[in-house]
């Protein structure tokens, strides 16, 4: 037996020698180390994942004064129920969740179906002592400026601002929160655009809107959209009651560029960037309205007529990307 | 000639295909589309970084408040004049630097020499309309609350502290000036460290101090050190001035922990985690005491000695950091 033992791992040892040496053979044998590479690789980040989700979770929780616990999604919708009930079905269980604000501009007031089937949702994810608020923000008229409106009451600073069609996971929407909670009068948020002089014109101060290819070209941001950021609800008073109404006005007949409006109302209060995050989004509806023709001349017409009301171009530009460190291994 | 030119492509091709078959043929094939992708890659970032320094530096010179034009540098020195030299070199050279206060707490004077090569330094770097400011802070005690204590008629708000034996490239310290802009009420720093919860020791409310590869295998940290990190200049008052003087004192009896007495006043502050920025650092001298024998256990009991101070943990842990997404291609 140990001599036939011994045999066999001789002979593995040849078949290995002769493998090593043909090309095809190192080639399989580099596959492997990759693979084993790998491996260790992902155990190792679901290891430290898992050991530090504790503490990092702990962290969330206790010990914060009540406006700085958790945070109140403020949700934009328009006549996509289906949206609006799987957006809240899902945030409804983000652990920091404390209350729900529906931005309702249409004609008729929500459904008691509706209502039934949200109050639902939200009880049966109020466990461990906590209570999510539910609130719906019936609005007569129908602006794009009503999803900025000041929400009475609220018991957290931190609002964010959300449509319905966007789905971001728990994890990174606690993330992006503890990210908020060390730059509080920051913009924080997961879908970055910028600005950049215009070189073609004429005019020396003639800015153009950019989009994601722009951002993924440049490295470069300077606005962060309210589809999907988290801000300080201070923000809420200053669009509605101390932004020039000019812009409001802007905002209503172009039925467009609510989310450029507070982004420069924001970097005009701070002189500071925002701060982008990175996070997976999910579209769960239609890809909305930057999706149509014209778009882009649409935004480049809002920045410009913005940059005219302030006398100035208050966006500032950042190369800033907040990544969470647990999965990222090279340092 | 046209005859040959054709065959001569046929061969071609039919060499190429009898390379791909071999599993040899494919390995070079495969390395050689690698290749290819990799050079894209790497023109692109250079394309991309080289087109946005543009607009990224503009943003940071002009239309900011004075207060937040440019960062002060406080550096902490003692008995080390030639990396002291090489420090003050290297950082005058940086575009957003507006003052250099060295600490300086030893029983002889600077010498005249020093002064002479230091204004020299930085004489020679004034230019473009800006005037670097350079004071001594002479200090009769030898203490490493020295390093905090207020600087009378500061014009920045942000204070870049540093060692004089770490160096970063100045694109480096524009980037986390440009992250502090945004959270200018945070530690924005370097060199991130952790505590956690003594899971052996038979008291609940014991601490660990937690070194480079405790963040490194958690991805999460709690404190940046003040070797490398930018704050407002409102924490040097608060740490002289209102901090617990028995918090001070532990520190001038110990000779250590300066750093993490700081880091306890600005999370006890803030209620908020700092945030750690990714660069490369430059050890020019020794690595310091961190090298030296019982390094993590003084820490530990200083981490438990400040929250018996506080009479609560104040620190709070993250996962985020922040990247320069110029270098950065993977969304």
């Amino acid at each position: 037996m140990r001599g036939s033992w011994f045999n066999l791992n001789r002979r593995t040892v040849q078949r290995f020698k002769q493998l090593a040496i043909t090309p095809a053979g190192s080639l399989r044998i580099n596959l492997l180390l990759l693979c084993c590479v790998g491996f260790t690789l992902v155990l190792l980040a679901s290891l430290a994942s898992s050991s530090i989700g504790w503490s990092y979770d702990r962290a969330s929780d206790d010990r914060f004064s009540d406006s700085r616990k958790g945070y109140a999604i403020l949700i934009n919708t328009w006549k996509r129920n289906d949206l609006l009930k799987q957006s809240i079905a899902h945030y409804s269980k983000c652990q920091g969740l404390d209350s729900i604000h529906i931005v309702w501009s249409e004609p008729d007031p929500p459904s008691d179906s509706l209502k039934k089937y949200m109050n639902h949702v939200i009880t049966s994810n109020s466990i461990g002592g906590r209570t999510i608020e539910l609130k719906f923000d019936i609005n007569k008229e129908d602006s794009l400026n009503n999803r900025f409106k000041p929400i009475p009451d609220l018991r957290s600073d931190a609002v964010f601002s959300i449509d319905d069609d966007v789905i971001f996971r728990c994890s990174s929407v606690e993330f992006a929160f503890h990210v908020w909670r060390s730059a509080p009068d920051a913009m924080v948020g997961y879908v970055p655009r910028i600005h950049s002089l215009d070189q073609k014109s004429g005019s020396r101060d003639h800015y153009m809107y950019g989009g994601w290819w722009s951002v993924w070209w440049t490295g470069t941001y300077s606005m962060v959209l309210s589809k999907a950021a988290f801000f300080h609800k201070k923000y809420l008073s200053m669009y509605t009651n101390e932004m020039p109404a000019s812009i409001r006005e802007y905002v209503t007949r172009n039925r467009n560029c609510e989310d450029i409006a507070m982004s420069f109302l924001v970097a005009n209060a701070t002189d500071a960037p925002p701060i982008w995050i990175k996070g997976k989004i999910s579209e769960i509806g239609s890809t909305g309205i930057s999706s149509l023709g014209g778009h882009s001349e649409k935004r480049t017409r809002c920045v410009n007529r913005f940059v005219a009301e302030y006398g100035k171009m208050p966006l500032v530009s950042t190369t800033m990307k907040a990544v969470d460190s647990r999965y990222t291994w090279f340092w």
